[in-house]
């Protein structure tokens, strides 16, 4: 079901600071930044060749991601994105086997402009994970 | 400096139910259990097309990764890894900018049969990262 790895995003307190460390002391191809207010977040994309990491920061109230960082006040891996070819197929499958869909479990367009759902850590090691449908 | 992501490690409490998870649940490609004693791991690839990711699980005493799952007992995101040219070279210069290297500061050689270097998560938006130099 799932294919390629689209990314590994990294929540981080301070996005200027985060984008020098990967472009200028790891030496990596780094994005302007990128407001998604609908998301709650700022991202910087960083480019490995392969995929990508998306570095992320806070936007507005209610960030889906400002919780993390007062736990993780250094940042750290939020989550994985793995790409599928039909979301409405993945989700149907996987709630069938038991894992949880978070939120109302209907797809949402993501920072790509591609439908996402997200799968609750307990049911997958531990770790975040976002499913997005890339045609 | 940084080429591709060559993997994330994810850290699991069981590897077995991890690697049903990938394959069963996700329906993606996972290698047999792999034993590293001089690591401290025994690892599950998953083959993601671009890259990989690895399933931890610790392996005798003293393992790396035994303190990170009494910390998160269902697992999670443990480090990535990039790939480089000149691991030497990338350190130098690292070490030049002020970031901490792990341990000795002398690459061992890793999981894959290439010599790698772990960084400080501190000086790297909070996130462990290993370094690999592949030909």
């Amino acid at each position: 079901m799932i294919g390629r790895l689209n990314h590994v995003a990294i929540a981080v307190p301070d996005l200027e600071a985060a984008a020098a460390t990967y472009r200028d002391t790891l030496g990596a191809k780094v994005s302007a930044p990128q407001p998604e207010p609908d998301h709650g977040v700022t991202v910087i994309f960083v480019d490995l060749g392969n995929t990508k990491i998306e570095l992320l920061h806070p936007l507005g109230e209610n960030s889906p991601i400002a919780n993390y960082l007062k736990n993780n006040p250094s940042g750290g891996m939020h989550h994985v994105c793995y790409e599928v070819d039909d979301i409405i197929a993945a989700r149907d499958q996987l709630k069938g086997e038991g894992a949880r869909v978070l939120g109302d479990g209907e797809p949402k367009i993501g920072a790509h402009g591609n439908p996402v759902l997200f799968l609750h850590p307990k049911d997958f090691c531990g770790t975040l994970v976002e499913l997005e449908q890339v045609a």
